[in-house]
């Protein structure tokens, strides 16, 4: 085994050119082997295996600084640089990070988990390195999925006009994670099968350079005639406008040309890119047959690549798809919106269901979040389906386009709360403090997918303006369905569990677990009041005001940040009117990044659970009571 | 007059074409005049004065929607529908807004105040009017500033993918507010200096079309020669590539040009791009020699282009200005970072002084707070110069990026409150709710300029993370300055007042207004203490604890929104600590968006006067002392 020998890039450097293949297919069994126990971003790090090789057989890690765009393909790069043996405790509490993670090596430069930050990162540490006086390489590798998100773009604006010395690998695979769209993927499909002119590349250039240079007002023709020329030569004559030197397509997948490529474009000054053809999934059967679903997978069995079912009820993203396509077909207004997650939000039944309905904008959260605000205000019902995490691109968007205008965009905030392997550049904690704020918006949160459908029946219904549902990644509770789904009151709370001792206003998965602690309560003869506080914004004031008449301690419970989320809007209502004689505590996520691990462990480390809220309620009663005497 | 006969598209319709440049020359001459008393966006008005002509004489407005990207250049299309009698009140309360206003008119059909948000908008109301089966034209207009903003791009790739009808007409100026940078600009220049070959373009067009098609092996490589041939020709090919039809450069100053060329594109189906060439300024000498200060103006006299300048302190933008160059001198780190602003952000000296270390990346928000995160990791004291407002668009970079990696970068966030005339779009009073809860952030606000020399220092000093300085769009206070400003202790108040009757924790600009309080009421005998809670996060716990002891009903004043604000920080301490005794009232800017007036009528409408707290103060100490009794 080549592997066995490999615990840093310099050892890689110690291998032969002809023994790199065969490393390269250990890497891949290796990576097929261990996922198949951890689950994983397979089919992207299958892609870039030939690649990372080359890139640490060249240059040297870490001074020569390699920033990976999203950071879910350096499994490989991890492998190289000594972390081989971590790989059993892949994005487990504790283990290795799915992503970049600089505390993990100093190989790793730059963290990511959302797309497109690379090329600025890259510019910044270009332009560092330059006013150092340093001379290290800067290499971002970046798929074409995420060139298309606009600070990638705008980044490559900034690069081209700087001028400086940077790599852009260009990783090619024809995906996002979902098959691409738009037309820079049209474009690069162009390029990419345009075979015929490519060989005659090298000496058309050589050609381009024997024309002698002419001055006077002959100079620009002979210029714009030059650039006709090449255009017929180069095919990447779009990233040569932005002003960076186009090299490739190139086989991503041969180890030789790649290198000889790299060292084609070290010879030039200025940014280059390189523009590299790859295979999701290569190596692997189900994967490159099916690379969406491959993309980032549960623990499978290798032989069949069969996935290992969870048992349950279905995930509330799937009840949002099932019921989306419920309301559509009888309203048809509605139409959906995403930024490259069809597949994630659970909207593949509604896009065969409506494809003339259906909007894949690429990854584009900007640009979706401002179309749906022009759907609304023409008469459309726009669902903007989106991540909350991946929703922070669209702050803006939300204020100035959508609530701004009270346009009646309907949002479906996926993945809100922990979301547990992906850890803490995707947790969607902050959505209730980063909208909540904004005039004009409605939010709530279903305590179970049967409220979900209510949720989703009463967005529809609604023509006031912008109104948000978000949910969790996790199973729903497996209450039955009603038939057809009522709407609700906006702003009406319901009291699930009658108490008089203490009350804790949860939301979403936190009102099971305020049901689990009322239940350990009881058995100590405490009764504790459960309310699913469902409306975020705006609140329900009757109840409030009528919770303050009792007295009861309050307790709000939320799997969010704390800070600016509904315990502190509970507190502003009562400051709002002037009540200042409840004791309130609040419980949720507290300030700072929480790290990859189940959503169980997650929640435990905060103290998001019935044993938790049991305990915080019993002390929460003792001080009321000393405070009574 | 041929101005007093129009009061409507219609009116104008009724023109003969022969009569157009003179109504040009009239509108000019009645921008020139009313903006002299007023104020406004003189220069971005009178490059459109033609254009927006053409497209009401030609287009049917409101059916045919015209967007106009930012907004700020719709005071033309204003005046053609029928608003002119109103100009007198620009920007004033009650009175005409600045921007696109769709209350004002049912040919006000998209508000901006961002910039780039046309395209997506346009691309909603496309696929609107598509699916409702109508036939209207969407019209956006954009500028060569507004196209590198990362959402237009986004947007351009999903126009160019979606193939729907839909005009963009790129109003090339060279510049945005400051002059453009970026690779796509200087591929603009490119395209507009081409003349040699734009003539001819038509008859190589036609040539083009008279290539028979072939089929088989040889339909690519035709198909090639054909897009390179077109190339020769052809200017806008960037655009070409992302799918959308292109047209010009025309004379944006010639009506009838501007009209055939309109008029041609209407015949292509699907997208299509006209370039427009205009002069910012055109037709008032003063602004046409130095349109980036004629972007958005003051009162001026009309001879001589003089502005009537305001007396009174520096503004605090010239103070962080001066300040930095100084800090800069001292401490090579320091590089600033600014997206399009380096005027409104007082760093034009910086840029004279340290053209090596200023970095204007255009409009380009999140790039520049990406790339800021990565110039921190290397070394470097990235400043991120950046209106509050304008700051939205990079939430997630600043999440993601800056506070996750806890990067050294350090926020100079202007315009932080009420703007005044720009109103509802670009008032700065949401950053302390989308910045307070995440971690890693240290967030100030000085009370005045000496404190924000202070903050500034002690932010180039700290090495443990971002840190972010907020200041309003006002004069400073006109205190006395250190020469050499000393750096606070983190998470420090101050009381700058002393009163045993009630506390006022105010910060920025409403110091001054509770001491304004103070002195009212202590005409009535009542002593009520001031602290310059200058440290938003962290909090001064210390104080915050010692006030609790002390029992005095508190005030929490600050001119941003008291959702997620200050006020709501400080009740979720008290809340963390299990402190319910206290009586505490939040002021600061309610659940609504603010609209434009001056500062002072701004806060006057929320209550952030010195009459309005003291107000306050007598109310609650009026409850405290009933509960009490």
């Amino acid at each position: 085994m080549l592997l066995d020998r490999i615990d840093s890039p310099a050892d890689l450097k110690k291998l032969s050119l002809s023994e790199l293949p065969q490393l390269a297919q250990e890497i891949r069994q290796f990576l097929i082997e261990k996922l198949s126990a951890t689950g994983g971003h397979l089919a992207p790090n299958l892609g870039v295996v030939e690649l990372t090789i080359a890139l640490h057989y060249l240059y040297n890690s870490p001074s020569d600084k390699f920033l990976f765009d999203v950071g879910h393909q350096a499994y490989v790069h991890k492998m190289l640089t000594g972390r081989m043996d971590r790989f059993d405790t892949l994005r487990q509490k504790g283990g290795l990070c799915g992503f970049v993670k600089r505390s993990e090596s100093e190989h790793d430069v730059w963290e990511a988990g959302h797309s497109s930050t690379s090329l600025s990162a890259a510019a910044g540490m270009a332009i560092a390195r330059d006013l150092k006086g340093e001379k290290n390489k800067v290499i971002a590798v970046i798929g074409d999925g995420a060139l298309t998100g606009g600070m990638a773009l705008e980044a490559l604006n900034h690069i081209g006009h700087e001028k400086r010395n940077l790599t852009v690998v260009l990783n090619d695979n024809e995906m996002s994670i979902a098959p691409n769209v738009g037309a820079l993927h049209n474009y690069l499909g162009k390029v990419r099968s345009d075979k015929t002119y490519r060989k005659a590349k090298e000496e058309f250039e050589s050609l381009l350079r024997k024309i002698p240079a002419v001055g006077g007002k002959l100079a620009k023709t002979a210029e714009r005639f030059k650039d006709g020329l090449k255009y017929l030569v180069v095919p990447g004559m779009l990233f040569e406008e932005f002003g960076l030197t186009y090299f490739g397509p190139v086989d991503g997948h041969d180890i030789e040309k790649l290198m000889e490529t790299f060292r084609q474009a070290d010879k030039v000054s200025g940014p280059v890119l390189i523009h590299v053809l790859t295979v999701k999934g290569k190596g692997y059967t189900p994967a490159e047959a099916d690379s969406h679903k491959w993309h980032g997978i549960s623990p499978y069995k290798i032989e069949s690549g069969q996935v290992v079912k969870s048992v349950g009820p279905p995930m509330y993203t799937e009840v949002f798809g099932s019921t989306l396509i419920e309301l559509a077909e009888k309203d048809e207004r509605i139409v959906a919106v995403t930024p490259a997650m069809p597949g994630g939000s659970g909207l593949l039944g509604f896009q065969k269901r409506f494809p003339e309905r259906m909007f894949d904008v690429g990854i584009a959260e900007q640009h979706a979040g401002t179309m749906c605000a022009a759907l609304a205000m023409e008469g459309l019902k726009p669902v903007f389906a989106v991540y909350s995490t991946f929703l922070q691109r669209a702050y803006d968007q939300v204020v100035h386009d959508i609530c701004r205008h009270n346009a009646n965009v309907i949002f479906a905030i996926d993945r809100a709360g922990f979301v547990g392997p992906d850890g803490e550049t995707h947790q969607g904690v902050y959505d209730i403090a980063f909208l909540r704020h904004i005039p004009n918006i409605v939010l709530m949160m279903p305590k179970d997918e049967n409220e979900l459908r209510r949720m989703m029946k009463t967005a529809v219904d609604y023509n006031d303006g912008p109104i948000a549902i978000r949910y969790p990644r996790v199973n729903a509770r497996g209450v039955p369905m009603d038939e057809e789904p009522q709407p609700l009151t906006i702003g009406s709370w319901e009291v699930v569990r009658e108490g008089d001792y203490a009350a804790v206003l949860a939301i979403g998965p936190m009102v099971q677990v305020a049901e689990e602690a009322a239940e350990l309560l009881k058995r100590e003869g405490i009764n504790l009041r459960v309310v699913n506080a469902r409306f975020v914004k705006p609140l329900d004031e009757e109840m409030l005001l009528s919770l303050a008449q009792e007295r009861l301690p309050l307790l709000v419970l939320e799997e969010t940040a704390i800070a600016g989320g509904l315990g502190s809007a509970v507190l502003e209502f009562y400051a709002a009117h002037q009540i200042h004689h409840l004791s309130i505590g609040l419980t949720g996520v507290p300030d700072r990044f929480i790290e990859h691990a189940s959503i169980k462990e997650q929640r435990d480390e905060v103290g998001l659970t019935a044993e938790d809220v049991a305990q915080q309620i019993r002390a929460m009663a003792v001080r009321v009571r000393q405070k009574a005497t």
